[in-house]
């Protein structure tokens, strides 16, 4: 099984187009301590013909064009892009959709509630039904991804629920449609090779509840949510009001971090991705970097390549 | 009055995801002579401060990274990017808004039918009405452009009609919600510093009219839709159905081109955008990029820069 990291990032990318925090004014002065990052997806292959992509970022025409894997290869229109999983129905998870227009052939799998939200948004309507399958990615299920003509790729995928936002009544009209505040609404994705070969990919999580952990313990790989390095970052940055825990996601220090919460659970290799630009692992060398590497941990970067 | 040109190809930009044209393969092999573009936009500015983007494509995350005068300047949250003028609701002119969330103030200007298409689509909710003011572009009368709290930039924008798509009755149910059908589907933009200097953009133009022949006579400059160098470009090279005519777009080449119909209409300066993959002016040193070089014009790329 091939993992190619499309986007490390969290929602904004790194640098964010309005954000002047250190940490987005070095990567756009080009500190090599600071590389850019699109927004959070990754492509997954059994057989390197033949990907899957996790979640559809507003970068993907990008990130295509920077992964020679997933060029077209034959003919006068092609792609080795056969499917995309969503994992939720977030701007920055599904936008990236709007690039695989063209009358190509394509599967989509999410929720039925992720499903709604597309087919109520009539802009998706360029992914014409003619060519693009959407399908329903149920819960505690694996399923087996095929293209758009059904033909398997290889690839099983389960979605099961992880700790999510806080309730609706919580949430200001920002949020929307209300999205992130009903069960089901986080979800955790386990992605599985016909050999058995497996791995994790949680881009947010709120907290590691005890069967949280006993899905994960001794697996060979996770992709976990690095959003926020400590619970009140956008705040002391004054760029945010809204804390972590806010927005769904764990930070990765402290009592309650994964870092902490995550060392028990024997998993062979933790790869933080879906870092926010606030975030000082983004910076090579410094402290936090130094601390989540000294703890075994690795930070995903654009590019980043995985044969398990 | 500066202008920038954040992208300078058509919609799916160059090379695009999963078109393997001679062109397309020259780009992603690093051609020096192919050149890739990211996707139709221009920026303006009257002061170098304010900026206002014409069209937001899909790829206006990585057109702002590129393009310091519009990075952020000062505090934590920052843009110098004041508001954005909308010619159509294709996907390629409206998806980067889904960019410019993170709560910064801007104000978008489009046409009632437009803004009716962002409101119909949820997910430009992102865009938060607090700091976003939508106002209403009406045809045929210079607006004054402000950033959200109103105050002028120094811009006047006046929108007109163009010929454009054929008749509804003659679309398919790709096109989604019958756009580019109706009178003021297709327009183009003259903007007009308070100094006088002005210019125009046509992105998409079906035929040049005696009307707009006048509206175009001595213009000081005119980015003009340079999308097809043959009416069956696309067909010829094996990757579409559709000939530009039925797109909405004149080509360059032949009688009826834009080549041999702006000829005699004076105006100063001529560049050509909204560049399809498979149009052979793309390459540095083809026959039909030193035809047009020529007869004067010039063929924008991503980062062009004028001052008028």
């Amino acid at each position: 099984m091939q993992i190619l990291v499309l986007g490390s990032a969290a929602g904004g990318g790194f640098p964010q187009w309005n954000c002047n925090c250190v940490n987005c004014r070095r990567a756009r002065a080009g500190d090599p301590a600071a590389s850019p990052r699109t927004q959070s997806s990754l492509a997954v292959s059994a057989d390197g013909e033949r990907w899957l992509l996790l979640n559809a970022s507003p970068d993907l025409r990008q990130q295509i064009l920077a992964n020679p894997p997933l060029h077209p290869r034959r003919g006068n229109r092609h792609s080795p892009i056969a499917g995309v999983v969503l994992s939720n129905g977030d701007v920055d998870h599904v936008a990236g959709l709007l690039t695989l227009r063209e009358y190509q052939t394509l599967s989509v799998y999410a929720s039925d509630r992720v499903h709604g939200v597309l087919r109520d948004n009539s802009v998706f309507n360029v992914l014409n039904p003619a060519v693009v399958a959407r399908r329903t990615l149920p819960l505690d299920s694996a399923v087996e991804i095929g293209g758009f003509d059904g033909a398997p790729i290889g690839l099983r995928v389960t979605a099961f629920e992880v700790p999510g936002k806080v309730a609706l009544y919580m949430e200001n009209e920002k949020a929307g449609p209300g999205f992130g505040t009903q069960s089901g609404d986080t979800i955790g994705l386990e992605i599985r090779a016909a050999n058995g070969r497996h791995f994790f990919y949680l881009p947010a999580c709120a907290a590691l509840t005890p069967e949280l952990g006993a899905r994960l313990r001794d697996a060979p790989l996770a992709f976990f949510d690095g959003t926020l390095w400590q619970d009140d970052e956008m705040v002391s940055a004054g760029v945010g009001a809204k804390t972590g825990r806010r927005m769904g996601h764990m930070s990765i220090a402290g009592e309650d971090g994964s870092l902490a919460q995550l060392a028990v659970l024997g998993v062979r290799r933790r790869i933080y991705v879906h870092i926010n630009n606030t975030n000082p692992i983004l910076l090579a060398g410094s402290p936090e970097r130094l601390q989540v590497e000294a703890a075994g941990w690795e930070v995903a970067y654009d590019g980043m390549e995985i044969r398990l």
